[in-house]
């Protein structure tokens, strides 16, 4: 197998997840270059440790190098749509993380640029790489539940993020439910026609003060028919809460979390099983690695990447129809 | 202890339910008289084996007579609010299966004539009694799970009833989502301030076409700032499907469903547990009992009843809310 | 249909679940009359609302009267022998608890004494009759696991029973392991060919003292080739602990334990279910209920009781050499 | 860190997963050589690909390579004891796979080679690493559970291996129970004194016409007086089936086994989770993974690897005195 050559842009957490995850996972893949305006000596430590010929300062210098057949977009959101034109524009295929942007237009206009280049595009909705939501889809399309008529996502991060990330973040449907109604389209296969969003702030009253909300439920009707529900939390004490049901004609398919080890102690005071896993990325971290497999493998074999353009802006738009839904009171049809 | 006694209205299904609970689990407690206009040797013959002193066909038989000195209301809905009316003013004490009616002022004629009466009044809310739905009451009354946030409650039928039961129910958010908008003031202790229903019928097009919906997910808004959010079916072909989750500050609470077994076969095809118990009288007979216990415990040690008056009130009041929101497409306040 | 007529002797806690379980359960029984040596006022006024007709201090009160068409034993342990056979004697169908006698010798006369008299005999292994062992025995019974091959027991009683009890019980095998013997039976439907028992003293080591185990592991050769093992203990800490698995050449079938209720709360400390049932009695209500409806169903049908007069001596022959195993630290043969 | 350079002796199935390990998971480690009799293209190739740097068929060019610091041994039973000899004796840190031989004075004359040699020594008890077994260790030496009464490990595998490996392998205690001997040492913290093993072939005739077992239950004393159970099969069809329970004088934890996902499915037919993990390199490979780190670990700060050489010798002492109990028919005393 030939090998091929990577470049990441942002080396923040999650461009070294992805790095450690080509490195491990995907044979004959060469991370060439990563590029961070904040590179520093730890950080050039690391991508020597990992293999990574240079380490910039500059994203340019991964979109500039003719060597690099694709690039990954690891930097803050508002880098996202020009790194992916540019990128696009250079014949680079391109893994982004999500959102491409917040702003709908912009995304619209990043994904001509994208379809006009004809270069391979993926955004990183990890979750779809995940063993419990797969098992979910997969099961839905193979009509193991018949036809769905109710969808029913709870998804809890374990604790809110800082108010300055609130702040800047678009709000909690931009930020975190956007992965929720990611999902849905996902198991359901199905469009989202209107949304009615209910929320408030009972974690932190900050929040609130910050123009957010911690604690959501949103009702969802989907071009199937089927009625779909979320439930959102920032703060889950017990850990990181993220399950489904697809619900439907012939029964129903569930999930629970995933848990640090089977173990379960019977005492006086009652009997106890783990928490689930706290952090995103160990329960996703598996989900993260094929995410990069996947990606790879749709370049190399020059096939659909499971998540693709439109993948990137419809769950956007539903989040633009929930947060106005917010603001309005009343259901609203998603645009687009 | 004193001998009390009581009599039955109606001879049905849930008729025959109450007298043997009264008969197997309430201690001096003589059933003297049962009346249904639908009398016959099989129900006399019933009647006599519950040790039942008199079985006729009119129920003023039992309203009149001196002994009997509480009534139990199990004859169809439409004639609830008269029998009450006619029980309270012969100074019974009422116990009566829900709704009191489906018209909301009727409910209230026959409230205020019970509590002019003075005699004591339950509402048959029988899943209040059940050890799972308690269980979180209790917990949440206790204040394990801290401020409540998020209330979800799934209340799945194992099959809808007859299209001609459905046309004259008043609609499946009278006749079953009922005793989720009961649970939901039950286990939260706070009042519901606005719905949102969606609804549509999935399960069988003729359930549309006589004017209901099947399937229906109905978002809350608590005064308590929480949010709730129930989910229907007419058909959970799995069985029957009652579950709630109650999220909080400290934590959540969660029930599954009864099983017949906890039996669990792995072989070559997977590994299987039992199907929750299929028939709502399986799966609360125990709660039919309690409730029963709990009445005639209320009347002899006169206290509050464990579901009066206005918690018969305030569910149809939601779900006339619910209702005027499938119709009109947006959220409703619930006029109480 | 026919009204029966049966008498108890013994109205210590378990004769009092029986009276109880013919009242409420069992249509068309009459208990005619109740005796016991303690005879008192409590106990007298417990018969007359129980509907019990006579209370008296000999139980040849019951034996004799011509009316009374079954026996209830319910007497301490060292008088089964005898009104087994005074009951036979007389007639009178029997309902023993277990065992018959702790002296093997005793309980073939015994047999044969009944076996003479052609009357009806069940013993009470109130185990057969719940819920859970059933569906393992269906199961098996059914083929679903294919050929047996191991089958574990884990029977763990809450807490010691007292010293006293213990210097006069026939030790741990006898008055307790014995239901795990019949339960090896009942779901294999095999026999048990040799008996290695390793026991020892750890939860109270006056137990120890007394001549007697409280912890113990016992394997078993069957005459099917299966491979059984039982676990035993006397204070399982988080309560009443019954499960068994029968595991196969298509698979395995396994129980868990009744629980108040299925709810879990998941919080900051862990994710806790509730405790098992903590007390026989909760555990296994329903089993002696349904145990009693099915010994009168085979007097009235005149069908084979569901644990008959084999069933009553096997299990204390396996005791009998499961004790004798851990004397000589050897496995012992069954003697039949 | 410095690097830290290693070689591998046998490139079969464990061999590769160790190397696979190592270059994933070990930070600064150099594979520089492998060896095999079998060495061909296809493993040459895959020796590259992992940055392998010398292939070659003879094992003594890794044992004499003065750069190899540390050494595993990953080839056939038989040779274990020699290459561990000379590795030892070339100063060379050694990681071998179990059994260190099946005969136990090889295995005393090769543990005193090593300790003479002064160099670290781990056995592959890849199960010690695993994640369920580590919460059961950890909560046991925490005394959550309090003393131990009552230990049971089943352990079945999915099929059995060939006849042929069978007849060669010394039985499947010493090839399969061993790991259930280590595990027990392991989470017991406690020796093993004597042994009764039974055990029969009910899975295949042609195993026992072999000499072999492939159905056993072993009962185990432990210097503890804890008393100990392990149930083995050869062929349990819903897959491969790890499990052990500690029972003690607070309470007890046990394990499950691990799952592809948490999905259930209800249908009319029943409630279905997915089977267990099927083979044993997909249940444990994360513990393959630990066990390689937490070798380079032990060797890098010179601290006690976590699996030594008495490690690798009791579970074949205990192996010994079950197949001696197999052959008596009694119980057996380990002989240390």
């Amino acid at each position: 197998m030939k090998e091929f050559t990577v470049g990441i842009i942002g080396a923040g957490r999650i461009g070294k997840v992805h790095a450690e995850s080509l490195t491990k996972y995907v044979s004959n893949v060469r991370i060439k270059g990563i590029a961070d305006p904040f590179m520093n000596d730890g950080l050039r430590e690391w991508a020597i440790s990992m293999g990574i010929e240079t380490a910039s300062t500059n994203y340019q210098d991964i979109i500039r190098d003719p060597e690099i057949e694709a690039v990954l977009i690891c930097s803050p959101t508002e880098t996202h749509s020009d790194y992916i034109q540019e990128a696009a524009r250079a014949g680079k295929h391109i893994f982004c993380e999500k959102p491409i942007d917040t702003d709908i237009e912009k995304i619209k206009e990043t994904i001509e640029v994208v379809e006009q280049s004809g270069v391979k595009f993926q955004i990183g909705f990890n979750r779809r790489f995940d063993h419990n939501f797969r098992s979910v889809r997969d099961a839905v399309a193979a009509g193991r539940i018949g036809e769905q008529h109710i969808i029913r996502i709870t998804s809890r991060d374990p604790s809110p993020p800082g108010i300055d990330y609130i702040k800047v973040s678009g709000g909690m449907f931009i930020d975190m439910t956007i992965h929720d109604f990611d999902m849905l389209r996902f198991v359901s296969g199905s469009e989202v026609e209107e949304v009615y969003a209910v929320g408030t702030s009972l974690v932190n009253p900050e929040i609130g003060l910050a123009g957010d909300v911690d604690t959501a439920v949103i009702t969802l009707k989907l071009a199937s028919k089927a009625i779909a529900v979320i439930d959102n939390s920032r703060q889950a004490v017990y850990g990181y809460d993220q399950r489904i049901e697809v619900f439907g004609s012939k029964g129903s398919i569930e999930t629970g979390n995933d848990l640090p080890s089977t173990a379960v102690i019977s005492s006086a005071e009652g009997v106890t099983a783990e928490k689930p896993l706290h952090f995103f990325l160990e329960r996703y971290m598996a989900a993260y690695s094929r995410e990069m497999v996947e990606f790879i493998d749709a370049v190399r074999n020059d096939t659909d990447t499971p998540a693709g353009l439109t993948d990137a802006l419809r769950p956007v738009q539903i989040a633009k129809a929930a947060l106005a839904s917010l603001l309005s009171g009343k259901p609203e049809k998603v645009i687009y």
